[in-house]
Formats: structure tokens, C-alpha cells, sequence
């Protein structure tokens, strides 16, 4: 089963260019599924339903979320009545969080991919074990036998918390994969147990810029300390930035992980197939 | 001018896999000055006056530090006796730190090269601004009247700071290159004002690894919130992890900037010259 | 019921300020049971069996721990076997943390006291949600129900959290009291649904410090930045620094809360009854 | 000379709660001078024009500020124009922060009183060392000899930064207070060198709240960890909470500290002159 995931889409700037080279990549690597981390895709802060459709339509089967996910407070209401809409896994009991942290998607050809958002602790804000949370899903639906092919999008900051998510799942899912910093990382491997890893996807955005925002005002704090705007999604051309995974069928695990980057700044990589 | 930046070298691993593959990689590339992150090369915390002379022989022209300087604490005198070893520049003026934040250098064939190491404050101990550090340097040395090139290590966990950074400097210092996540960026590019810039240099560690760690310790303290043991350097083959920059010699920009990993797990590339 | 909770007992001197000074205290104010905090008794850095064994010699019938509960490792099994020592009862599900995390006690009149310890999360390391910790412990053991008296030790940072938390227990905990900043607050009240709060109770400490240690170690690490040596406990006299609580025997609910300081450098508080 | 700080006020709540205590209290207390942390007197969050002015009617002399001071922005407009206002003193070089960090006030009687703000780094927004800014101010304006009186309002989040402060001024300064906890602490005391300290001055602000806020959205958001509303400022009366210092006429030393707190739910207490 071939799919991709592509790492967070900043603003009008993301959407543009995953509407833009999306159907193409999809074609070009014949993937079966695709899932977005959408939690910076309304103006850089959160999601709403238009910026989510918008996705949808561009080729996206799954969009995932982040630190980010309620900014736009429609999202709320909307993660209701949207199944393919995923928020993280690890919010605690008394949150009763809107909307689901996992769901089991099933392709068109009639395969599995179960789909996990975690966020992590180190240097965010406070949630339950994104590691018990993993766990927790990964024994209720064992890869292999419950589902075709297993996605942790853990969203978080340290890298250290993020490999160790990738070892902790090892075996036991098909990708794991980082999203929140907006720099796709160069260490795509197949960790030992057969799991796919990057560190982190990637954003899909403007590489002019300071994680996809304007630079002007990111800077004015840096070396002042002081506000005086707000943070606005840099508008030039985004290079849409993910990876792609390839798995055996008869387990889920994974054969191959390459990364795609295409459009903008950085330069571009597309995996042969 | 052609040069590389490698990041965190960890431990032995790190140590072995720059004395084993630097040498090559130096001669391949016609490398006229190499800059080298030590800050974990003792047994992945701090460095000592033998682990530095491994790197030098291996051919390290210069150490730069970061957030683990002084946890060797022989570090503390050795440095102030070791001229191409550079700490953080950005102390507050009450600390009196031994040795120097930056140093200029003159290469072999007699081009002089300013290294600025700078600590960044998003998610780290506080220091003093190292947006005004870093702009103190430039003004004192400026790129293509002072020094043939200019190279800024931005030691910092958070993404912004580090494209912040890049931006800040942007036309003022050949390089600017993030370190300590020990995690290679793919997003090498030339800003538009003529500075190289990658978010993380990437470390020169075992990538079946916690950030270069062995991953028992890490993921019991992930999982159990308990620490049983310290940490200790993974002991598998290094990937070596850096950045390539050919400069103009009349302004000092960058032409180029191309990322080098070579050895152990994760995909291996050099720059074609 | 009358009892009295002390906050962070440091080092040798804490520990000789209540050896001296809490028989006394407990004999003039009646007291039926008394908690201390101890999560810095051995050295400042942790508990261990004989710095246990002298506190509950001084008077104490339950010792609680904080984020330096392990410091010392010989408590991961010391804890196993005393059941008057609590460590934080927020570990999540993968910790399978030692010892326990709340405890009902019996006085010697025949009543029942719960002591639960919670880590809050602002500014902490973290842990799973203290709020739904605590919110099981209180519905598994209602007061006036299933226990005569109980009391919420929130170890935490923030004083928002501390405060959010007394009212997250109002009406349903004789006491909440925070400990770990070590300084005692001037802020007893009892909140409207009838809990008794005070933000921190303090330490039993020497005050002519730095929270308790010996001022030159945090002095210079706080102006240069560079750490020279490790924290060692400050050696003059403590002032052992607690709260005072009355409750209904009826509802378990208080009547009243006073603060309790004595000896050392603070200004002496002691009840009048 | 006698003079008293009040620590944050927060919203209409603590306002009023000046207006209605402070000219008794200056009256009864032979104040000289009136000092008040105003960073969330806005609403609770910073300071404008009209409500530093109803501040200065009740009877303050100057007004601090925090990490809240322009979250009103036509703060950095008000703030040049009126040298009563003190901002942070420790902004980095580039930040050219308007308005000013220190000032030494003249009082009716012909005293000199210094009044420095200094925001603290542990768990806060980054800025430059406070204590090399102390340091610069004291060094410049002796104790004694240029100030018959210095105040320093050391603004920041953990007991340790706000003690070590203390001691790194004693001697030197009149007074050290800490602010921005919003909870008055029991721990005022004369160091050894001279000077007087309390770690937190409290704040002046309704005690049945989340540290002077509604306690429904901290709750929530400490429980669910998603916003659904603003903060809003609790309305209950006000306890003002400060600290009544009395100083050595020839040396500027303190020779007495003791709290205040008046008004609301905390138990009062006022110096007996
Ligand atoms: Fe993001
Ligand atoms: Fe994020
Ligand atoms: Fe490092
Ligand atoms: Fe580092
Ligand atoms: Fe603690
Ligand atoms: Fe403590
Ligand atoms: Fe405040
Ligand atoms: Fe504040």
C-alpha cells in the first residue's frame, strides 16, 4: 500500500500549493491515501471548514491537527460532524474533547489505515501520555490485523520525544512521523522493527519566511520583545513538503519511506516508483 | 572558499565517525576550513581536552559549543588555553565566561573566517540576546571587508529562532546553521540576501538512537517519568551530518550550500564538486 | 478534627527544626494528625529511609513527595513498604509507579484522613491531568462519607494552579494546600464551599537562603550561568513553616485554617486554641 | 523615610479597591511614597492612560509594570510621555524600548527615591539578565549616597530568582520585592546586609478567583486544556496586598518591613506606626 502524509499546511500559501501539485503527486506516486496535517491551514491558526474542504478537494483523504487545533473556534463544532477531521489522541478525561483522536479510515480499494494525532510534552502545553495514548491504540487495533497500515502524526517540538515515539511504536505501526516544527528533517529511515520515521514532515508553505509566517513581525519580537502586529502566513509560494511510505501488505510494515518536497524554495525531491 | 559545518558530534560514535570518514569527505570536497559542534563529544556531555584533540586530528579546524559547554568542567580552564575553541558569545556580562564566543581564523591559504557561536532562548536556559550578540559581531567584522567568510552556529531547539536568525544575518554572514537537535533539516537554501542557511546541521551520532542516545534510558524516562540510569551515547556507526558552502571570494556570500551525511543509517549524500 | 500539614522540609536543618520545634507545636494545638511534606529532606535532593524515620520521630504521621520524590533511589523501594509515605498520584498508566499516590489513614481518636499528592503541570515536568487525579480520589472517597478529613498536597509552581485547584476541590476536601516554591504565602482562607486553602504552606527551611540552600551555588548560577557546584542545604536555624486546620466532624469541611511558622528568621505565627 | 508597595492590581476590581483603601492606609502609615505594580489594571492585562490615572488619584506615586505591559498598546505611546511609569529595565539593546526602566523620584519632603523594574528569566518570556541590570542601576545610583531610598520590583515567576535577587542586592538597595504571582507571601523579612524583602508583594485583587481572574475559564482550561473565553477579572472587593517599609535616613537600610493587606477575603493586617 502506497500513501503519503504532508506536514503542516500554513494558510492560503499551503492550501494554494497542495490544490496546486497534490494531484499530480498523488497520480505520479499512486497513492491510496494521503493525510494532511491541517492545524495552521486557516491563517496559520487552526482550521475551519472552507480551509478544510478546501484540502479535501486538492486530494487529501485525513486531516490531522495540533497545538493549534481549536484557534478557530468553528472547529469545535465541526470535528463533530466530520469524521476524516482527527485532533489529538491524548487530551485528558475531564476534557471530553470534541471530535476523535484516532479513527480507522478504509481506502477505496477496501484497505485499512488507521490514523493517530499525539501531541507531545516537551516544551508544549500539557496533556496525558501521548505514549499510553499510542499504546493504548495500538493494542485495541493491531497492524497487521486489525488495520493495513498504521499513521502516528505526533505533533510536538523535541526531537528527542519524537524518535522516541518512533522506537516506542517500532514494529507496531507503519509510519510514525513528526509534525509542529515546520522544517522537514533529512533522516527518513525504516527504524528496526519495520516502522517508517522522519523526525518531522515538513510544512507545506512559504520557505521565505520565519516556520511560514511574514518575517517581519517574527523578528521584531526575536529582538525586541515587544508586539506589534499579528502573525500573518507568508504569502509566496509554498513548497508542499511530506513523506511517502510504501508497505507490505501482508504485515502493514514498511518497505520504503522517501520524502517529497515540491514547488517554492527548497529543493525539490519526488521518490521513483 | 569552500567549507563545512558539521553538528553535535555524540560521543564515541560521533568521534569515530568523523576520524574515520572526515578525512575523505575534507579531500572530496576541497575543503579549505571545518567547523565542528563538540558540545556532546564527551560521552555525550561536554567536551575534554583528548576528546577535542580527536577532532582536531581528524581534521576539525575549529569546536564550537553550546547548551552542554561546561559539563565537563575541565572544559572550563582548557578552553581558555585553546583558541579555535569557541562557547556561546551571548553570556551576560556578570558571568565572565572563559575563553571566546568568536574567534576569526585564517585558513592555509591565508582567508581569515569569523565563527559566532550563539545560544537561542526559545525553550532554553536564558542568556543575553543573541540577535544582539550576533549583530555586535557583524558590525565589528564585516563580510567581505573583514573576513572572507562568516559563519554563525545557532544553537537552539526552536525552528523560528533558528530562520530568525537566518533572516537577521541575512547578507551580513556567509552561513548561519542551526545545531543541538541533532536532527538534519532538509532545507538547505540561499536567503535571498546571499547568506547559506539550514535549519540543524544534524548530528554526528548513531541515528538508531534517542537524539544519538542509547534508547533504554530515554524511553523509560518518556514512558515512566522515573530515571533509572543516566544517559549514554549510542555506539552504533556515526552518520556524519553537515552542511557544504562555497562562498564568493570578493563578497562573501554564499554560492552554494549543499547538505553532506555520509556513514551509518541515514541516506547518504555528498555534494558533487 | 485539628491537624497541621508542614510544607518542603530541606535538608538537615529542616529536619532539626522539626525535630525541635513540632512536638510542641502538636501538643499546644491538639493536634490529631500531622503531614509533612518531604520531598527534600535527604540533603535537599529526595527521602530516604533514616531522614524518614527521623520525621516521623519528630511527630509526623504521613510524609508526601513532589518532583524530587526519587532523587534518592533507595525511596523507589523504600516506598514500597511504608505506606505513610505518598508520592504524586498522577503517574501516568505506562509509570507503573512504586508505592502509592493517596492513602486513608486512621488517627489514633479512630478517625480517617485521605492525603492524596498531586504534581501540577505549569512550569512542571509532566504528568498525567492532576485535576482528574484528584476528581477520582474525591469521588472513590467522599468526605464526610468515606473519610473524616482530606487533604490535597498540590505540589506545583504556579499559584494559578494551586488556586484552581482548591476550588476545583471546594466542598469536597477539608484542605488543599500547595508546596514546592518553598515560601510560605500569607493567603489561608477558607473558600466558599467550605475547603481550606493556602497556597503554599512554605518550607521548613533556613530563610537565610535561596528556597533553602546555601546562597553562593544559585547566586553565581543565576549571574553567569555557569554551574561550579552542586546545591547544598543552608545550615542555620529553620523556620518550620505549616498550616493549621480545624474541621467539622460532622461534615468534614473547615472551620477554620491558620498559619503556623516557627523558629528560625519568619516572623512567628502559632494558632491560639 | 516610609513608603509602601502594593503588588499587581488587577482590573476594576483591585482599582477600586485602591481608591477606596489607599488614602487611609497613606494616611495612617505616614506613606512618603506609593509605589504600585499596575501591569493588569487594564481589564487585567496592562495598563492605559485613564486607568494609571485613576491609580495615581487614589495616591500612587509610580507605577511598575511586568510581562503584561503592552498588552494595552497605547502603552508604548502613554509611557513616553509619563515618567511615572516604569517598564522592565532589562529589554536587550535592539529592543530601544520606550520609556524607561528605572527612575529616581523626588518626594514632597526632598527625598530621592529609585524605583527600578526588573523582569525575571525562570518561566518567563526571555530578556536580558536582571541581575547585570540591577547590578548597572545600583552601581550608578549608590544607596546613601545618590538615593536616600531603592525599590526594586523584581517581576518574575519562581521564589528562587526573587530570593537570590534579594541577597544580590542586600545591602545595596531598600527594598526587594517580588511581584506577578499574585499571591502575597509570609516571608518578609531584613536580610543580613540591610535590606528589606518579601518574595511576593501579593496582589490587589479579589481573592475568590484565580489569581484575581473568574475561576470558570482557568477551570476549564485547566481541566478540558481548550479555551472557550477570554480571562475576565474576577469583580468580588479587592484585598490590597503590599508590603510598609521604613528606612534609615542616613543609610537608606531598611529598618523595618511589614505586610499589608486590607479589604476582601485575606485576613488584614496593617503596621502598627
Ligand atoms: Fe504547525
Ligand atoms: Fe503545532
Ligand atoms: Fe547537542
Ligand atoms: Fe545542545
Ligand atoms: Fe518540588
Ligand atoms: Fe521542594
Ligand atoms: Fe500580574
Ligand atoms: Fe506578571
Amino acid at each position: 500500500m502506497r500513501f503519503a502524509f504532508f506536514g503542516d499546511v500554513v494558510g492560503k500559501s499551503g492550501r494554494d500549493g497542495l490544490t496546486q501539485h497534490l494531484p499530480m503527486i498523488r497520480k505520479k506516486l499512486g497513492l491510496e491515501f494521503v493525510i494532511v496535517n491541517a492545524e495552521n491551514a486557516a491563517s496559520g491558526f487552526g482550521i475551519t471548514e472552507n480551509t478544510a474542504r478546501e484540502l479535501f478537494e486538492a486530494g487529501a483523504d485525513c486531516l490531522t491537527l495540533g497545538n493549534h487545533s481549536w484557534d478557530q473556534k468553528e472547529a469545535l463544532t465541526y470535528i463533530v460532524r466530520e469524521p476524516r477531521l482527527i485532533r489529538p489522541n491524548n487530551y485528558p478525561r475531564l476534557a471530553d474533547a470534541p471530535g476523535r483522536g484516532a479513527n480507522l479510515f478504509q481506502t477505496e480499494s477496501g484497505k485499512s489505515i488507521l490514523v493517530v494525532n499525539l501531541l507531545g510534552l516537551v516544551h508544549m502545553a500539557s496533556m496525558d501520555d501521548p505514549f499510553a495514548s499510542a499504546d493504548k491504540e495500538l493494542e485495541a487495533c493491531p497492524l497487521g490485523v486489525a488495520a493495513d497500515a498504521i499513521v502516528i502524526d505526533m505533533h510536538c517540538e523535541a526531537t528527542s520525544e519524537k524518535m522516541a515515539m518512533g522506537h516506542f511504536c517500532d514494529g507496531r505501526a507503519s509510519l510514525v512521523v513528526g509534525t509542529h516544527t515546520h522544517v522537514p528533517t533529512a533522516d527518513a529511515q525504516i527504524l528496526p522493527g519495520g516502522t517508517a520515521y522522519q523526525t518531522d514532515a515538513g510544512a507545506c508553505a512559504d520557505y521565505d519566511s520565519v516556520i511560514g509566517n511574514d518575517k517581519e513581525e517574527p523578528l521584531r519580537r526575536f529582538t525586541t520583545r515587544i508586539s506589534r502586529d499579528r502573525y500573518r502566513p507568508a504569502s509566496g509560494p509554498a513548497t508542499v513538503c511530506g513523506v511517502f511510505v510504501e508497505t507490505d501488505d501482508k504485515t502493514g510494515l514498511a518497505l520504503r519511506i522517501e520524502p517529497i518536497r515540491f514547488g517554492g524554495r527548497l529543493k525539490p525531491t519526488l521518490p521513483e516508483v
